[in-house]
């Protein structure tokens, strides 16, 4: 188990096991399933919020707020394996098939150290 | 490449490498990471508003739907990973905790085939 | 009290006299009140996911699902009218300018029944 | 015009007559206008990310981002609107109402210059 070792598949065989189990299936259509990232983000919202981004950082190393912080995020990543699997996407070509369109929009020579959207690149 | 193979860490290295080249890392305070994955999972829902749920997920198994489907959940799956490493979390540890917790919330007895949140299971 | 006689000033004042008396304004900058509205955007999504439409419609009727949602309602439209404090704008003015955009974005004679949106209309 | 004088409902019809002239009242139901508010208020999050707080409120106090920044808080409260009217809601007297509850949850000796969740009040 970890990140060195656990594949997408891996990963996403978990999240249909625990789907499965409990014959969740039918309601998973990706309308509903939108709306429950959405709602996982929303909880990861409310974590960061009123809070002075480097009091911020400092808490999000500590516990109670680490784990709280790190269940929000494992619901994202749940909800994303579960829409990937019912519109039967691989995830993996999907994010690397991204990557080289954003290198495309965000060229190095002058992305670099900018936060603009690449509309609104020079 | 793809899920089979691709490990969290394979992807991950490629989110960083991505992030790197153009100097980012400053910019992704956990705040306004979070903030950039609400933007992209807003674009999500922008994908799946006003159509019927059977013609919906018909769609998305055509291009271009499915491509631009694709290319949204990449863009958030790039979030989740970016924050990961904001915070020095592995995701597949949280993501195993995560699914044990709400393995314990969610019973299979009770749970299944049940679409209610485990605060209103019988 | 009640739409036909509220003000949006009127409005505004009762969320701002509620914010003042807990002395909350340094918290409210933009950033904060954008994470803070979808935060509440988030609570919406859970109340209407998993659900039927139009067994969702009828419930939304009935208690207790009436007033739940009304809540979530007005915690997002605390959080406009916060917003629209903070950073000074009029929301009436701010309201008519964007439909008088929409209507030429949207000409009747080519949008009438099409939820397409606007970049896709023929 | 304008917020001292526009009641909710005037602001409201304007939101109905909209949508009315081109016939979109059948896609309005809460699930799609839900996620169309998402949608909208990930727009918002656009608007505010990457920045420095500081300079961001200085920004929108100045064009274009001023414009824009209104723009996107005008679609999510046209969307509450249209919400408020496909489940035949009083936005007024639901705010008031929440208002209401909310100041027994955050009583003013307690929650005076916090940021804590009423959960987490001493």
């Amino acid at each position: 188990m970890g990140d060195e070792t656990e594949t997408i598949a891996e990963l996403k065989a978990r999240a249909l096991r625990f789907r499965d189990e409990r014959s969740w299936r039918s309601f998973h259509n990706p309308k509903d399933l939108v709306l429950a990232l959405v709602a996982e983000a929303g909880e990861l919202c409310e974590l960061v919020l009123w809070k002075d981004p480097a009091q911020l950082e400092a808490e999000l190393r500590e516990e109670p707020a680490r784990s709280r912080f790190a269940d929000e995020i494992a619901d994202v990543q749940n909800l994303l394996l579960l829409l990937v699997d019912a519109v039967d996407l691989d995830l993996s070509d999907a994010f690397v098939k991204k990557l080289e369109a954003n290198a495309a929009k965000y060229p190095v020579a002058k992305a670099s150290g900018s936060a603009r959207k690449y509309t609104e690149l020079g």
